[in-house]
């Protein structure tokens, strides 16, 4: 069994992470801290779990946790991460963070979009960037695991066929998501306060993303090439679900068919990703539930544009599916356990 | 492994049925019949079960279905079931019916309320109504299953308790029903039309719903004489969930705790009736996903009223879950094989 | 031109008072008050008044607040309006307060249900209760207002014509409420958190909520004997909306269309109260944007009980509507001014 | 007073017209037809309007209309209103067409778009396309007016200004458009079903909608030459509202605020568009229940795009609003006349 810790259980990212490692079969859940709740049941912050996370809650103590634990996943506000890190690192156990401290490979970059100083620059260069349709070589042997952020799961895996074989015009690339509130988390803020969400849709964070150079980063790789991307998300009256719906222009005539063989065949290995039939769109419902990425496309002749679009459950694809993924993959695992089954549905 | 059929597989009863069979480690999904979709497969009706669910739907062929399946779940319009049910009990297999047909023992209430006469009376003395919890001795041998209406297993589970040890005068209950849309089905109507849905809460089939009789004589069963109450479900602006907050006089002094202790006791070894602490009430959201019935109770000394309230969620305690919960205890399997597991939240 | 200002304009009560108020024909703003805001502009804090409510809003200064206004609004947590009301009928101006200072005539009720105590005992004599359609000529001559609760708004007016007519045994009634999320206001919490309240039902303050006296006090005056009730209001997935289900025992036996012709008549000079016909009963969404309150019913001759329906907007009608009705009252004004039209479907 | 009609009533565009035509002060409703529910009074169709339109829906009978309408709005599926158009216009009554069939100018592009043949493309050059912001003139004096889309309307008020002065690359602009659920209409539909569309968002008419043509119409108007464009829209939970999040490439640098003051310039008359000042942008919730359209807006130095968005009311001043502005231009007027007021909010 691989003893399992989460600092930070109690955002929904994290609650989400819980309720899949408990009844993960070859996990057995260990610690669990939090900054509000310590010395409460985990039932008691989230009491769809009574019955199943006795757990008490505990302020953050790494050493102790550390004892106990082989593996660690970390879902806090970005900043927290970087001394945790170097500490598991050290005491030789594994780190999935599901924050975006190591996500960006350059400190610079990461300086300029999130305003912070990096304290563990050394570590970067240790990081996989845990996207495993991508990067799964990589991440089976590392040891820190930089889980990626809900929006760049979506449009990366949308877009990586088409850059891997340079088929767009790179400048053109346009991505609009559109996201469920729960990855906005469990803190409280007027912009997630129900009456103000509930029936109104807007965009956010335009041309000022933190999300954006993440996904430049790795569409970059992908197209060896350096990528720019207008990227909009925007805050959708619903719990969960990532819909992103993408235009880039074709540098070559291709049918959608055409495509659609290559995304196939580039994703055959990869178990969540579903790649859709001709004349089928992805629904963020197809998806909730589960950790699919689902994937269709139509090419418009009008316009030169191929429209992707891909749809995933934030807190699963985007969050602590994808978490328990790159563990299972850390630890010699089958990349699906305790992650099969399909979404729910209505 | 349990040969499993559906008959009315498309709607979502019947789909919710499909994704936990599926998913079940000792069932073998082999036959789903549909009016509308014949011809298809069933993740194109269904696209969230896209690489889990391949069978194609088939026009209802009885004789063909019982050639492969051990057991068959109908989850047809009333009045539908009953050939079947003949059928099925004379080619020796099991049946478990989620509608409406087998679960009221007296011919003449069940054609009083449906307004159609029943066309197989001589099967109701061999039906069993199929709430685990109350029932279970009979379920294992039965082999014809009236699985149970979703207000009647929220309702019969919150006031079973009191009505055993005769707590509560039972001509002043009062059953107030709140239900998700899904409930409804997927059958289109005006009534379930979205913007009609969204953004309002309204009664329905006051004094007048045919859950009443349903619920009237498992409670009159539980008293040991005839009950009468007052049934009225509402439609609520979501997709899943029963809440049902129930009304009545106790006949003597009791203390919440004390009421409580009664309800642990009673329900020590159901295994997904959750009796909450005092204090804690249930929420559908604390349910949704899972087979459990979670209740909570106050003691009202001002008017000498209990308040019981329980949460389901409708297509699984309230339907599918419950139907495959009987399947276990039919077939001698584990009564939660499949149905493990926390509801998933938010 | 009546000059109206608005202590506590910033929550969802003040803010759609000020909507009401900003397009009212008879009605100048003057001032605005608010803790939070002062400083901005009102559209800032409601953008959708950009370009209507240019207003400053400010911090709360009562003296020249009360120099430039004829009536003052109070939409106030419990407790804050009692120092202001001394000031407020000193000054010789009016006073419409949307808190629950004054709606108890008890001194000792109101401290045992809010657990406070009351500063402002002498007024409470001159306090009209505001639900204009019991009390419509002491509100022509008051000073002091005391607009109702939401809650007691929706079932008082469900039940006045039942018990003005000692037509039902007042020990059987049971008030089952369910009201969108407005209502909670626009602070934050995590009960009002979107992840928390979507697709969720729950019942809460069960046998406690403080709406509960105001309720028996005004049915006890219209019965004209003590009345005790049970009333359990529940948090619904929905901005706008009350939906009141009412269950009470008739003393005779009386038709559907015999009580229905008593509500027409007990209602035939109220605007706003609209009694459906037979085979009607109410959503919220009918009411949603309007100052009505809809009513529908059905006599169950099993259980010899009647159950009331009624819907409103708990904002407008619940709130900031009746609380304009009533200075129209008080300042000789058409009842319905600034408050025609009916609601918003869907 | 001017006389109304409305053909094809019941639809909720059909019935948001009704509304606002009933609480029009320079408005009497003479006339309402149905497909569906001739012989009903039109509260019976939709009771929030029980105690204002007790008027009996008919069935279409068009010369008793026209006798006693000055004008008749049309809210029918594209192909029913030709015929309807030509008898209003040979009455000398005047026409406001909800429907798409006198939109385009070209009667190829209908027929390509609409797969429909043009049964009246004599009355083409007499129509004036109904978006007053920018036609206003010619629908002072037109007899026909062909009232825009819902989503045209949020497009072009947004790309207008940018357009008219050249600012942009008009081969990169892609529209990404979200809408509420009303726009699908009140006709039952798998799509439309509440729990296939509530917790959801997906995109669909990819490439393929017939509101691209009249987009590119009146984009390739303003701009003085051919403009086509990448349009998606997707199906959002919520009832009304459309938000169009727009991106187009720069062809000079341009600040924020200089652009902005272009679209203040440009909307100086428009009373019904709002220009937001830098750092707010739209959300539907702050339009819905009006006539406006919200437009706001950011630069992206990075990739050199400019991220324009909009938000209208789909029913309002997508549809019945705008119709309802039209024929107060069309009549002498003043624009806003029955439009007037903010939103309503939550």
């Amino acid at each position: 069994m691989v003893k399992a810790s989460v600092i930070g259980a109690t955002g929904y990212a994290g609650a989400e992470l819980v309720r899949l490692l408990s009844s993960h079969p070859a996990v057995q859940l260990v610690g669990l801290t939090t900054q509000s709740y310590a010395g409460q049941a985990f039932w008691e912050v989230y009491p769809h779990l009574y019955g199943y996370v006795d757990i008490i809650c505990r302020e953050q103590d790494l050493p102790a946790l550390l004892a106990e634990s082989d593996v660690v996943f970390t879902a806090l506000p970005h900043g927290h991460a970087m001394a945790v890190a170097r500490e598991v690192l050290q005491a030789g156990r594994a780190l999935v963070d599901l924050g975006a401290d190591f996500r960006l490979h350059e400190v610079q970059v990461y300086q300029d979009w999130y305003r912070l100083e990096h304290t563990a620059p050394e570590l970067l260069p240790r990081a996989v960037y845990g996207l495993p349709e991508i990067h799964r070589e990589k991440i089976r042997s590392a040891r820190l695991v930089a889980n990626p952020g809900c929006y760049p799961t979506s449009a990366i895996l949308a877009l990586a066929p088409l850059l891997k074989r340079g088929l767009v015009d790179t400048d053109t690339i346009v991505i609009d998501s559109k996201s469920g509130v729960s990855g906005a988390g469990r803190g409280l803020s007027l912009t997630t306060h129900y009456c103000e969400v509930n029936e109104s849709i807007k965009a956010y964070g335009v041309a000022s993303h933190r999300h954006t150079p993440e996904m430049e980063q790795e569409l970059s790789g992908l197209a060896g090439k350096r990528v720019v991307i207008s990227f909009t998300p925007h805050l959708t009256p619903m719990n969960r679900g990532i819909l992103s719906t993408i235009y880039a222009r074709l540098l070559m005539s291709l049918g959608q068919e055409e495509i659609l063989s290559l995304y196939r065949e580039f994703y055959r290995e990869a178990k969540f990703v579903r790649v859709l039939p001709a004349g089928m769109l992805p629904a963020t419902k197809m998806v909730v539930g589960s950790n699919h990425c689902d994937i269709g496309l139509v090419v418009d002749s009008r316009t030169g544009r191929v429209v992707v679009v891909s749809a995933i459950d934030n807190l699963i694809k985007g969050a602590a599916g994808q978490a328990v993924q790159n563990m299972n993959i850390m630890f010699g695992l089958p990349e699906d356990t305790g992650l099969a089954g399909p979404g729910m549905y209505p």
